[in-house]
């Protein structure tokens, strides 16, 4: 007979030990692992200043503090939002840089909200606890959100921290994050993006990469530089190979716990329905970008997001296609099935799950489409109509106790929400109206025209026509128009006869129904099963493996290394003389195009100098400006990429040939000081404190 | 009671009347409309004289000649092809365009094929006779095939030209086009690509345009020009507003006489899956296109034909879903039904044939998708590919009697094919294993992993790894390659190892399968009940309604003239002192930069010269490159684009705004004595011969 549990054992032991695996939580760290695989004492007072001097950025990545006058470093890709927030027509900070001479040139950001951890708590037993014996799936649900909003309230009430209640494991477990929130923040220094996303769209997610992807905020409290906030220090020399180094940030979304059955519905149904939602996005940004360069830096943030996610879906889907990986989650999964059927604690528990899971694929399967295209608006692109959902919907939530509020419109979640929705960038009509043709035309193409909600959305015009009619004929556009729409009831909303508002009521009940279905039907029972899964598995292996990622700080580490690819050796690292040579090569044209300014420097630099450097540690998306820490926790890189072998690690992690990719420490004090004029910033982080 | 037939005739007769529609069989030509509309008394000289000096570019365009000496006008973007091919590394046609200073300086065009049509004979009746009556679906169209094909090589043998059968009104009637065919065709002058596709894809379908959208071929015969052969005058004067037009081209493809039950499959089904393919196969164009200025030369050609199609697309399925067009649609096909439901003469005939039609959508939708990846390749783009499957398929069709090969195989279309497939253009293996990549991940995207083709394609491996397998262990990069395959039997084929050879001969017969159930389930159905349907409207509207368009040559005419849009008048015609204001608001930055030529020649040119103008005239795709002429015959434009409102024209003719845009005789004069230096082709379009 097969000996399962030692190969269920082997193989979560090779996914436990398989070199540097792992986003760990910061209070359930690889303490072990560093000591036995590079000898190193993780000390809980080092753990704890990297958690403090990390910084979350609420639109999607990460940073750190790098001095104690609130000097946050983090990728111009993560601050491209901000920078283009900042842009007027013929002022485009995105393309053009930006920096501050002087402390009072530094230019406050319209809606950036940062949160720095301070403590981490695990209430799993609690949530369970709130959930009564015997309860349908639909009371459990009902249960576990009342108990958690209440403590989010309370909690952030008493500690005066924004407080939020994890979910790891897929439903294993649960914590609760303490985080300080900043929302004064402004824009210290950013490169010309032809220096950050050097290579574009084709470099990215590749290796070797010559981009200074680097941007600098300062965060202020009461009008005023922070100070003596906890912060890394800047290391001057950087890395060598064979470095053990760490990523402190917040990876988004792995699925590296999720079912074979979860996987392929991802690979088959998910997966290729948001690629086609993201082309069809694309298209209509790129289109809208040839008009003119206005148009062109109106779009091109949007369009960056919007090209990196479609190509970082394929890289996954690709992933999914190919039967090694899916035969190593094959045969784990058979492995860990098996264990629990041959074992009674479990078997009788976890047996279930698997079927479970499959089951809400299978519900899924039947209004996964509708869901994203109406409840996450797929079909309905822009901000204008952003604002619109939300204010409709708040002037139904807000009546209702906070309990029984939608997660977004809980009483811990209104500033986040009002800053995005208040917020004083600007709105570009033409633009909404192309986003809003193409993503109407992409419900048509994917439900037919005679679907009912795609009936209310078109009401027999074209997209194009339809589009038009909507954004010209709406007042959103305006701060004080959404200011004035929020305080509004219900009926004096709809009596505005603001045709997006319109449309957002008119189409919320089947969209709110699609996303009770799928919290009931999918969300639910996920949580339920994967629970149960993640008990088995602690309990056969303990806790010796990380959860998926959740956008929560998680601490990686890795080895500083190059990697054989088609033939040849990649190095660790490259060097700012090759950047140039890539640059001429490419003839300095798009997306190959130093700055000027690089071509009248370049005389002065090292080009010696290392660059981008690669190592092991285990990121994804969300920890876009990481910083990445030595063994003395001084900062040496601020991560930026994966490389395309690295797509993939959403399921399964491999350090054969993927790599995060980093700017290194050196090369920014190098190219601050000569190529644009930063003294005071050099001196900043020289020091640690404003000069 | 509702007079129907009144409404019917008002309907047909709306249809048949509206202002100028029609793309006009040469053989039925609108010689009372003429008269009564425009006062133009059309001779049947005249026509003949406009067919022999029209031409069709059998890469999807069209063309005339304009000198005795076979010179031959058509559009930039119609001549791309041959560009594509005849340029080389650092020597880019397309981009930096080409003047033959002398006739030896022509340059040989690799596989371009062009037909004149010399004579139309209505076979229709020999066709309907060679179906026995009582014949099941499958007799009735091997009963077709076989006489049809019987016939095009009889006839070609007979006159030693090229014959084809055309299928007219979608069954309705059958004709035979003979075609003079020249395969010697040599290249004598293109502008750059951006005075040609000034705007790119931005201003594609749109107006006011400032395009010099021109090429000029010469064909030869025996090695020398063709001399003597009919030619159409160039007129130096151009048009004025009001003017009558013609236009003398190839119309691609329309579906105004197709069923409501037909277009709500195209809006629902056809066009959002074809849209798809294309987004995804411009997505990996456009990425090879950024790896560099090579890479974007290898891939120029093709990226503008997949984007140009995807703006066409998208133009149809927002024309679908506008339920004015749609309403305009149904209300005539309720009352031709209605009329012919009272009819005894049509009620039995007629009658069911509605129902026919619903019923082949049904069938097709059960497999489109599928027919599409696979016998239409969608899953396996790339010309290697197209060469596996010749060549798979003529080592099994060469055996067979003519009448019963795949079409594609008849003895009469064998020249065109080895043409092709024999072609000694480049290929670019990096670019076929981009197209490879990219269509293979599709075909997973839509069918899912574990469909058994997709598998078949895969072989378990991520697209990018398959497609490179296939294409780096694959021979059919070279001509004497594809040669050798040629002549091998079946069995020596197959034992050739050739891995893309063996894919193609490994999904042969799912794909035969799907070709056949295509043919007989959809296209077999169709053709008799639009016969039916064409019938009835015959017997109650006599033939004055032009058929949909077969890529056939077509006569159009309409009025010199602008429009309003948003509340402003277009002018009939933009000037060439307008198209530098255009590129000088854009900073003249790509795709609004005119070449240096154009700016160090400004001040010689007349700038208020008429430079494209727009007309009624009733074109789609395929008209590109057609001669638009004056009541005399003599070219005053070249056609080369509809502006967005014709995109819908493929449902509905409507010359409210809708217009197709030309390239203005005079001003083709202009630019090449001033700005190209090509004396010698002034002269010969200035005479008529060679000077």
């Amino acid at each position: 007979m097969i000996n399962w549990r030692g190969l269920l054992l082997a193989g979560l032991l090779a996914q436990g030990v398989v070199a540097d695996e792992g986003m760990w939580l910061l209070n359930q760290p690889p303490k072990e692992k560093l000591q036995r695989d590079y000898n190193f004492d993780l000390k809980p007072e080092w753990l704890d200043h990297l958690m403090k001097s990390s910084v979350r950025f609420n639109n999607g990545g990460s940073g750190a503090f790098v001095s104690q006058d609130g000097l946050v470093v983090t990728n111009h890709h993560i601050g491209s939002d901000s920078l283009q927030k900042l842009s007027k027509p013929g002022r485009d900070l995105v393309q053009q840089g930006f920096v501050a001479r002087s402390l009072k040139d530094e230019a406050p950001c319209p809606d950036l909200e940062l949160n720095v951890l301070q403590s981490i708590e695990d209430i799993t037993a609690q949530v369970e606890a709130s959930v009564k014996a015997g309860s349908t799936g639909e009371q459990a649900a009902n249960a576990r959100r009342s108990f958690i909003s209440g403590l989010e309230k309370s909690e952030s009430e008493k500690s005066g921290l924004r407080c939020d209640v994890v979910t790891l494991y897929l439903g294993g477990a649960y914590h609760l994050y303490r985080y300080k929130k900043y929302t004064d923040v402004r824009l210290v220094m950013a490169p010309e993006q032809g220096a950050a996303f050097f290579g574009g769209d084709a470099d990215n997610f590749e290796y070797p990469r010559y981009d200074f992807d680097v941007c600098l905020f300062r965060v202020y409290e009461n009008g005023k530089p922070l100070n003596g906030n906890p912060y890394l220090k800047w290391n001057a020399q950087g890395v060598k190979p064979g470095d053990l180094v760490f990523v402190s940030g917040h990876p988004g979304r792995t699925n590296r716990l999720e079912t074979l059955a979860r996987l392929e519905h991802l690979r088959d149904q998910t997966l290729p329905f948001r690629l086609a939602a993201l082309r069809s996005q694309e298209m209509a940004l790129r289109l809208y970008s040839q008009r003119g360069p206005e148009q062109r830096r109106q779009a091109q943030a949007e369009l960056y997001g919007v090209a990196n996610a479609r190509k970082a879906y394929s890289g996954q889907h690709f992933g999914l296609l190919d039967q090694d990986l899916m035969g190593t989650k094959r045969q784990r999964e058979q492995a860990h099935r098996q264990a629990v059927a041959q074992d009674g604690r479990w078997s009788q528990e976890s047996g279930p799950a698997w079927d479970n899971i499959v089951k809400a694929q299978t519900q899924l399967g039947g209004y996964e489409k509708e869901y994203y295209l109406f409840e996450q608006h797929l079909a309905l692109q822009g901000t204008l109509f952003e604002f619109a959902r939300h204010l409709a919907r708040w002037s139904q939530e807000k009546d209702k106790a906070n309990g029984d509020r939608l997660r977004e419109y809980r009483d811990s979640n209104l500033d986040s929400l009002w800053q995005e929705v208040l917020s004083s960038a600007d709105i570009y009509p033409d633009l909404e109206t192309a986003e809003l043709t193409a993503s109407l035309g992409f419900a048509a193409e994917t439900l037919g025209a005679t679907h009912p909600t795609v009936q209310q959305l078109l009401q027999g015009k074209s997209p194009e026509a339809r589009a038009h009619e909507l954004v010209s004929g709406s007042s959103l556009g305006r701060v004080a128009a959404r200011k004035r729409y929020r305080d509004l009831s219900s009926a004096e909303l709809k009596a505005q006869g603001d045709p997006l508002i319109d449309l957002a009521l008119a189409i919320d009940e089947a969209s709110r129904k699609l996303r009770r279905r799928y919290e009931l039907e999918v969300m639910e029972p996920e949580l339920s099963a994967y629970a149960s899964i993640a008990r088995s598995q602690f309990a056969l292996q303990g806790k010796d493996l990380a959860p998926d990622a959740t956008f929560t700080l998680r601490l990686s580490y890795g080895k500083v290394g190059g990697y054989r690819e088609g033939g040849r050796t990649l190095p660790f690292a490259t060097t700012l003389g090759e950047a140039f040579a890539c640059a001429r090569q490419h003839q300095n044209e798009e997306p190959f195009r130093l700055p000027k300014r690089w071509w009248d420097g370049q005389k002065r630099l090292n080009l010696n100098m290392a660059y981008d450097f690669v190592s092991t540690a285990d990121t994804i998306g969300g920890n876009s400006g990481s910083p990445v820490v030595n063994r003395q926790g001084e900062v040496v890189g601020v991560n930026f990429d994966r490389n395309r072998h690295g797509l993939s690690r959403n399921f399964l992690y491999t350090d054969l040939q993927a790599r995060h990719i980093s700017v290194h420490s050196p090369v920014v004090l190098e190219l601050l000081e000569k190529l644009y004029g930063c003294p005071r910033v050099v001196a900043e982080l020289r020091s640690g404190k404003r000069p």
